[in-house]
């Protein structure tokens, strides 16, 4: 109950800093920075807590890593707040501008989205750059971070909504929340929350599409594809499919499913499958690629399965609709490949398949928002309303129409009185 | 069961529908006004039927004259295809491209969303209307029109469909419920159907978002304001107020709740009161409202009530921002107006109004797809996320990334052995 009133608080804020300047927000995002560096030996130190005590939890190895907030990574947050204070205003933005009739005109013009939440893994980082982009774009968040980090979390919001407010930004544009009982609470806050941003594990963030009225933005699963063409380079096919599968096993673009052209399978599977034993990689396969590989068997439900694990399967088909059918119906509609040096085949299937990144001849593990020149993005989308695909600025962002007249009724045009004339006006940069 | 099955159909055409060109999809359109036109005395003698059956029924006189589908009409939306086969192609447009590195490419290309569920009232008009968008813009449809309508839209239906297979576009682009118990049915094709639009009463929209786990995008209320600035102009106030509550009023940007600057209050009361009384409209007030008008009382359930009917409510407010807050509050975020003639107060309450419209001296009325120059509408949405306000071909569409390269793996630039250079490509028109 507590927690709804702090977040209607927001929800009224949202309004006033829909309108700062652009001026003001970056004087807010260069305070930010600046405080940040200044109040580092208390950011460490709350670290070191946070660190101290995951690693007496028995806290695995890549979760300390991504736990840990030191200089470097202090200095990445703070040059891509830098970075994000360069990037162009994205509101005030006038989409389209119309001239309806003498006097009349209608203004298509980008405004925040409101009141955005977002539930984070325990990355200090995260948190730093969801509330630069947040803004930037003039929305209010409420954050919420894996509780390893709770304690460098907690000085980390306190210097940034300090700096915040003392820009002139209003006290209530953030809030964080500390215990996960309140995302509970939070939950129940449709009507002031506009947007969840939930990142983690396909459970969590499915439980909470299923426990809200709030609209979620995010994924689910990550299953990606990649389908090896007959027309493929095995010689660039195969250090994809490792880069793919092994650079970060854990993360939602690595591959989980191989597709292979049965006219290529004798001549790629037997090498591909030593690569990725070399590199300790499980492969599971259908019979066709048991025979050449020597692999254990992958059932119907590896088609479904996000491993985040050094574990792939793979099965031949026959042609590239075959390969399409297959990624549409188990795909989860976030990044699919496929290798081939020959373009109408990559044309017909960056087509034909139904998902937010579609790749000729490269790593799925491309699909992020720093990789596509985004400075940051808040999370991956694989929805098709709204933002799909690596979130950045643009995707949090809305428009509202500003209608000005004189005095015009609807009556004068339903009679015929007078008549639209519809003259697009040139659109200032 | 069944209708699961046919809707499956539907899905696996829509990757299909969305690789069809435009100039396949224009000559759908083409195909489709033809056949309506040659099939003109079929449409009518169905209509006939519909329209014997609703009198017998005793349906009211403003859903007859909806559901009555004559030479008019038939003229109106022939024309309306016409119109929007010379629309700019929303497919296939390159909203970024850009070079991550050499031999890297990133293009953002518009693509249909998929499969949408239209639900619509007993207006045939709408069918040929929803089922021309969809087809301008490459998606798939299941249409469900109101029941009163069945037969006419039984045989525009099929007429649509027919022209649009011989096309040569996918015969599953396209399916016709017409009972309502397949409503029930399409609420479980999550996985199948991209996005729902239900128009028609609050309950029912109300019931489809709380029944469903697919997208839904449109509105439950309309309730939008006029907000009478203490700087307005009374000669355009009261013709301005009289046309947002009588021209059409029981549409969803129909005036229900006035604002009044009180300063003006004295000034514009009496003689608003008098013109509401001469157009049949019931005023309900707070006291000061009663005072000058002698009107009844207005009630705290006033405020959240979209009337539909010739009933208006009035308060006195001290300030923009006390117009604002209500505004923000009770409102609908549909489309709210300003009468003002002071361009700074007009630019205030713009910037705070949360709402898909904000007005400046002009009728609410205006909030309508053809309006603002769209050329049809498939519904209005008071949401933030994608489509807001009217939403035509633009909201028909989203994007997917597509990613060239020539074998670049991730691992090389984690490492520090290549860095992106982001270098923007220009767009061709």
């Amino acid at each position: 109950m507590e927690i709804k009133e702090e977040v209607r608080k927001v929800k009224l804020s949202a309004p006033l800093l829909a309108g700062m300047s652009e001026e003001k927000r970056n004087h807010a995002l260069q305070a930010v920075a600046e405080a940040l560096i200044s109040a580092k030996e208390e950011i460490f130190a709350a670290n070191a807590q946070d660190m101290e005590q995951a690693e007496k939890d028995g806290i695995a190895a890549p979760v300390l890593k991504r736990l840990k907030f030191d200089e470097g990574k202090l200095h990445d947050v703070t040059e891509g707040i830098r970075d994000l204070i360069r990037l162009k205003d994205p509101l005030f933005q006038t989409q389209l501008a119309r001239e309806l009739d003498e006097g009349l005109t209608l203004y298509r013009v980008t405004c925040p989205i409101g009141v955005i939440g977002v539930i984070f893994e325990a990355r200090p980082d995260a948190l730093v750059q969801i509330s630069a982009l947040c803004i930037k774009s003039g929305n209010c968040v409420i954050l919420k971070g894996g509780s390893e980090a709770i304690r460098t979390n907690k000085i980390l919001f306190q210097i940034i909504h300090r700096a915040v407010a003392e820009a002139g930004l209003p006290e209530h544009s953030m809030m964080l929340l500390e215990a996960r009982s309140e995302i509970t609470e939070l939950l129940e806050c449709d009507g002031y929350v506009d947007l969840l941003i939930p990142r983690g594990s396909n459970q969590f963030v499915q439980y909470i599409m299923n426990h809200t009225r709030i609209p979620v933005m995010g994924h689910a699963d990550g299953i990606c594809h990649i389908y090896v063409d007959k027309a493929a380079d095995i010689q660039k096919a195969i250090p994809i499919i490792l880069d793919a599968k092994t650079q970060y096993v854990s993360a939602c673009n690595t591959v989980e499913t191989l597709l292979i052209h049965e006219e290529i399978a004798e001549k790629l599977l037997p090498e591909l499958g030593k690569a990725l034993k070399e590199h300790g990689v499980e492969l599971r396969g259908s019979k066709a690629v048991q025979e050449l590989t020597g692999c254990v068997e992958a059932t119907e439900e590896d088609n479904r399965k996000e491993y985040l694990d050094y574990i792939v399967s793979a099965r031949t088909v026959k042609n590239i609709r075959e390969a399409v059918d297959h990624i549409n119906y188990y795909g989860s509609h976030h990044t699919d490949c496929i290798i081939t040096e020959d373009a109408q085949a990559a044309e017909e299937f960056m087509m034909l398949v139904d998902s937010a990144g579609v790749y000729q001849n490269c790593s799925t593990r491309f699909a992020d928002g720093y990789r596509y020149g985004f400075g940051a993005e808040v999370g991956i989308s694989t929805g098709k309303l709204h933002a799909r695909g690596p979130v950045g600025l643009e995707g949090l962002v809305s428009y509202k129409y500003k209608l000005f007249g004189n005095g015009q009724i609807v009556g004068d045009y339903a009679s015929g009185k007078k008549t639209f004339h519809f003259k697009d006006l040139p659109l200032e940069d």
